[in-house]
């Protein structure tokens, strides 16, 4: 028994959703669950292919990027999930996906844009994609400066975490977070969703406009506003 | 027992055909399933995973869109389902899905068009594409409008809903409808299907044309003309 | 007993590949397995799903397309598989499919280029497209017609039915054929996956050109020619 | 028993896997694992379906392409795994399929732009697209000729087969090598899934540019480097 059981149980589990929701090949992918009161989240243990997981394998490192406990190196992306951790304060999980189509617009540079309403359910805004960043930082330390571009994506385009829960780190893939671990893999599952139809959008129609904002703020409040009534 | 168990159990299980046949993506779609001489529908409720529904939590409610019986929050879509089955009086099942072909069309918010015979075994016409309502209608009862949008748009154009079981709602995605939720959710398949093909054809061959009257004329009447010879 | 079983049971298992293949949609398809001695062939009820099909429900027609022996309406498309059977004295089966690909190919009303040597290890020519027939014909009788369409853009292209044993009816769908049922439905799943190779092909590269004559060649023989060394 | 048991069934294992990823339709593809200090390989038999393979039925070939051991006709790609494993003194493993988006890159006759981080984690350089070869060397010893085909390629480009494991073989398909036959396969599956998305970044993003050499260089070294600090 171990005080960090729990957030290896949640963070086990959800890596195990990537493969069922066809969002990873092989282990390009990992997950991370968070304890706020310790300090802490659980990650997969870097390469390790995702039917060789188990609550044991999952590795506990502090905000700080070190870790804490667990006989495996952690993700080679551990020091993303650490830096978005320690500054952003509510989010409880971390998803980093190559899944097909974020990855496709990630590629292209380029921001997916608010087509319909399965967007503006999850966002109000166009899903942002952080430009490559400048090779002194990228031949420094990588992972955690890659927590940074995210951040600072975020903020130039003046949004904030809690509202846009998902990103394109251009060139690269998409990261996505939430309260939860499994918020943040619903998060990526709806990315990809999202940019595949964003991307036959263009093609069935190449001078398609975005959603008006009525509608936009209609399906955005209906699930998220503070008279939402979707669920139960 | 309950007088509603058999539309209950209609629901349901029109309900599950949605993830079987790729329709949906976590919670985005529903089915209802009608009782005409009860004046009142089953429908999925609001929000609940498929894994978890069963016939037991299905949801009854009138034609006025009020809830007659049930634990649960209907779908958020209810209202459209109510205002359909209120004036189209020989439906007896709705269902709406983001599946991601017909999606993509309704973002692109156009017409399908017509391109082959497995387009004419179901319609005579282009799918249509409903253009997204005024502003002041979405801010108002949203889902109840959409109902009037999709009947106005087959009004315009000279549509009844008995030959076009099928639409598209710009911006926003497909609802279709039949004489069983079974049939709906049959129209949903043929719907994603349908718009798959029309978006390769116009890839393959940009200068595309419709198909023409006779052939159009002949596969629908095979199938569902007096002289019908398609099936048992 | 019968003296059909034989060809029943061909004709039930070559229909059920095609679901496993993911060729058909509900019941879009449907496969005859032929008898030369008895004269006649089994084919797929009209409108029956395909887990509902057994042995015993396959219909038994002759070559002039009337049935011998069923209690079942045969497919809608009987009349193609007769007249092909009548005239191509050497094929044992027939498939028809609308299968996604070959279907947008069909509607796009082009002939499948011959791009690679996975098409080359099958045909040495484009897959021909039917022009859609005169409105006369497509008034009268047909799925008659439908055969002889067929049988004349092999003509009028220089091919025979032994050499090409896959055609797509313009603005329709693929139709395939061979030596066995089984074959033709192995004939139908290359089909659909040359048209997929070919559409993707010209996506990435526009100016395309077609495989030259002594690739074509190599690979066809290496399979079909007499000193072919493909297989067991 | 056998003294080529442990390569039957590394070949067998690694054969089994293309279905499984998704890498082959029908038997169009195969895969060797080679025994250095034996000097043979054991390669899939000829037009063998998967569901009827067996370690037993994998033949012993050496490598100047003559079999050893087996019942069977070895592959009609032997010579070309043959050649390989002559000259490339340290791979273990070759594996040629007809995978959808790599072979549509081959149709295309492009080499596949290293466009994003997935590309980079696994190779520095676009992977190369050999082009087709002489009509002469086509009509002689075809499978021999690709052999060299593929080295000549990796040449003139200034590859070499331990940095680069896999190529596209011009209006072919791809092939791939690696230490183990597994480790061939797993390079397949990559080479399939980077196609695929290279195909989508174009389309989403025609004036897309390669990804720039700090990226690359990071992405690769972290995995490949000697500093690298991916896995465990």
């Amino acid at each position: 028994m171990s005080k960090y059981d729990l957030i290896r149980q949640s963070a086990y589990e959800a890596n195990m959703q990537l493969p069922k929701l066809g969002l990873v090949l092989f282990t390009f992918g990992n997950v991370s669950a968070a304890e706020r009161e310790q300090g802490v989240f659980a990650i997969k243990p870097s390469g390790v292919p995702y039917d060789q997981l188990s609550p044991e394998n999952m590795v506990i490192v502090d905000f700080e990027g070190k870790t804490v406990e667990g006989t495996h190196r952690p993700s080679s992306d551990t020091q993303t999930h650490a830096v978005l951790y320690k500054y952003w304060k509510t989010i409880g999980g971390i998803v980093h996906t190559h899944s097909t189509y974020g990855t496709a617009w990630a590629q292209a540079q380029r921001d997916v844009p608010i087509y319909g309403t399965t967007h503006a359910d999850h966002n109000t805004m166009d899903i942002p994609c952080a430009p490559p960043m400048d090779d002194l930082m990228i031949q420094g330390n990588y992972e955690y400066q890659t927590g940074f571009q995210i951040m600072n994506c975020l903020q130039e385009k003046g949004m904030t975490y809690q509202e846009m829960e998902m990103i394109l780190v251009g060139n690269h893939a998409p990261f996505t977070w939430g309260k939860t671990a499994e918020k943040a893999v619903y998060n990526s599952a709806v990315l990809e969703e999202v940019a595949r139809m964003a991307y036959l959008t263009e093609q069935i129609n190449p001078q398609v406009a975005r959603l008006k904002p009525a509608l936009i703020q209609k399906h955005y409040e209906r699930k998220h506003g503070k008279d939402a009534y979707y669920g139960q």
